[in-house]
Parts: structure tokens; sequence; C-alpha cells
């Protein structure tokens, strides 16, 4: 049995953390021990300091589309070339927060960057390497945004307007209807019934590869 | 008249800091007064912070090639947008410590990333915006460097083998070969001697783009 690469994806307060913890619980019945969790942008020492130039910007300086995007990448590949591929690798399981797809959404849709340019840096810069499966957790912009607003201040990009998270909503929902591999959770349910769901996707994935269900951990 | 965009390009130690000066001083015999210097990669804040990063790297984590180039071009993006097309715009002269070509003769040729990558990175991040030109200053690689160690302490790129500096070489003298607006300078001479051949090749573009040459400056 492989390793495999799960990732939980979307908008700012759509409860990545939560899921995070029923994913973990949910391997963990499935007799998987050894997790190792990543978050994007960020992971490796490099890629925190791209972060933070990402999510605070520089002073006086407008932050282009490009550049943002660009060292979107240069983290991504640090963090997939030196942490996910060597876990995955020594048969650890690997839980993301973030990865490609919220490129794909947020810089692809939502700051409407050309879509071939989008798709041949992601193709030229990771290859094949694709995560195993990915878990988007959907709501509607207003309701995640008002929920991060309630965990503090909003970062840079928490701080663009609705009709950006609109775009990238939209851009979230085309790309997951269009690939088998990312499973759409509704996230404006309450906690519970979003955690039952999330639980139940990935215990039947699972189940498909050929786990076995033991003990609830 | 518009204004240019003029590129000093060469291995470390070739002599871009002396050129620096026979430039600025030819142009000023041409009349000439504002001239904006860029450096790269830098030349914004934040360009310079991944300046910072990526000739210091990130102790204990091996900076990719690829999030080398990508931060390269982030870096490139900002000093693009934010100062050499708005100098350009209100009629001043740029003049550049290393630009793209750099990248595509260290990483393409030191590194041998893709030629395809390379190119077509290039295009999608600078469009089609070029230096009007570029004075490549040619010299023997272990040249240079005993130049550069005399300087002080190598930076983490000028810490590669002589091997990879003879394949950036080799790539900046096969697209010097190839661009008519590149111009290759012997910096191999004496100093005299190549700033007489900067000053010459320089005088000879200007007064061919319709600029006299007035009194020395």
């Amino acid at each position: 049995m492989h390793s495999k690469f799960i990732v939980i994806e979307g908008l700012e307060g759509a409860g990545k953390t939560s899921a995070r913890n029923v994913v973990v619980a949910t391997l963990r019945q499935f007799g998987i021990e050894e997790v190792v969790f990543t978050r994007e942008p960020g992971g490796t020492p490099l890629a925190e300091q791209l972060r933070t130039l990402i999510k605070q910007g520089v002073e006086g300086e407008k932050l282009t589309d490009k550049a943002e995007l660009l060292m979107l990448y240069a983290a991504r590949v640090q963090l997939v070339e030196n942490v996910i591929k060597p876990a995955l690798q020594r048969g650890a399981w690997v839980v993301g927060d973030r990865h490609d797809l919220s490129s794909q959404a947020y810089q692809g849709g939502g700051r409407g960057i050309d879509h071939t340019l989008m798709t041949s840096l992601r193709d030229t810069v990771l290859g094949d390497f694709r995560p195993d499966m990915t878990l988007y957790l959907d709501l509607p912009p207003a309701v995640g945004l008002q929920r991060a607003r309630q965990r503090g201040a909003l970062d840079r990009i928490e701080q663009e307007s609705l009709a950006f998270f609109d775009r990238t909503r939209a851009r979230y929902q085309a790309l997951a209807a269009a690939d088998p591999s990312i499973v759409t959770i509704d996230a404006a349910q309450t906690l519970e019934q979003v955690s039952h769901d999330i639980h139940q996707a990935l215990a039947e994935w699972l189940t498909h590869l050929g786990l076995t269900c033991g003990e609830p951990g």
C-alpha cells in the first residue's frame, strides 16, 4: 500500500483546520499512524519566508499578480521536493492545508491570470505530481469571511473584495466538477454534518483503496 | 527620442561596475542626464528581500533550481513593473546591472534548466519587454572568479564549480552571437581598453539612434 497525499482546500473560514482533525482521526481508524502535515504557502524555512512576503506584502510596494504567483510556486516546489516527496517515499501519508488547487482558484480565478500561464507554470514546476485526493470545502464567501474576521485581522489576500472570492469559489467549483480526485463537501452545514461528510467521503475512498477500518481511534 | 534600457551583463568579476561608470559618462556626453540604475536580482524592497534569499539561501534547506528560477522572475517582474517601465515612461534612461540574460545564462546554461521552460517563463512573465541594448562583458571564468574572490567572501552562486561558470559563459556567448542587440566586449583586456571598447560601442549605437555627442562630460 503506497502512501498518499491528501489535500484540504477551500476559501478562508471554510473549516480546513476542523477538517484536518477529522481526516487524521479517520486515517487512524484505517491504521495509518504516520501523517505529515503541510500548509501552503509554507512548510519549509524558505517557503515560510515566502509566505510572510506573500501574506503581508512589502510596505509601499505593489506586489504584482505575477510575482505573487511565482513566489507561490517557488514555495510550492521547495515543499514538494524537500518535504512531501521524501515523506511519501518513506511511507508516511501527507495531509496538506492547501496545494496547487488554491493557486488555480485564487490566482487563476480570483485574479484572472491567464489559464494557459497557470497550467503551463503548474506543469513545468510540478511535472505530473498531483494530490491523490482533495477535499474541497465549499462555502459562500460571505460566510467564510465572517468566520475569518472573527479570528482576527485579515491578511493581504483576505482583504480582497467579495467579487474576488466569488470568482475564486466559482473556479474551485468548476475545477472540482471536472476532476474526480476532488470531493466537494458542503461546508455551509453544521460542523457536525460537515465532519460526518468528510469522514464518509474519506472512509469510502480508503476502503476503495483496499484499506479496512479497525477500532475507532 | 524615446528613453532606452541598457543592460550590462557578464560573469562575476567581469567589471560590470567599471562598465557602468563608462556607460553613464558616455550617456552624459550625448546629453542624457537622467539615468536610473537597477541591479538584479533586486532593485525594489521586495526584490531585495528575494535577492537575499537567493544569494544566501536558507540554513539547512536545499534551494531547488526551480525555486531559484521562480524567485528570480518574481524579483524581475517587480522591478520591471514598479521601477523600469515607470522610469522609461517618464523619459529617464535605465542602466541595469544584469537582467534576463543572466537567468538565461546562469540558470539555463549553468544549471541546465530546460530551454523550453526558460523561454516560456520569460515570455509569460515579461511579455515582449526586452533591453534595447546589452553590453556583455566576456571573460574566462577563472579570471573573473579570482577578481570576485579578492572582493571578499563568495555568495551561494559564486561558490559554484568552474564547470558551472564554463557552461554559463558558453550560453552567454551563444545568446550574444544570436542577438544583434547584444554587444560582446572582451573583458580580459586592460581596464583602459575595456573602457574604450564600451565607450565606442555605446557611442556608435547612440549615434545610430540619432543622438549627437556634445562636450565631454
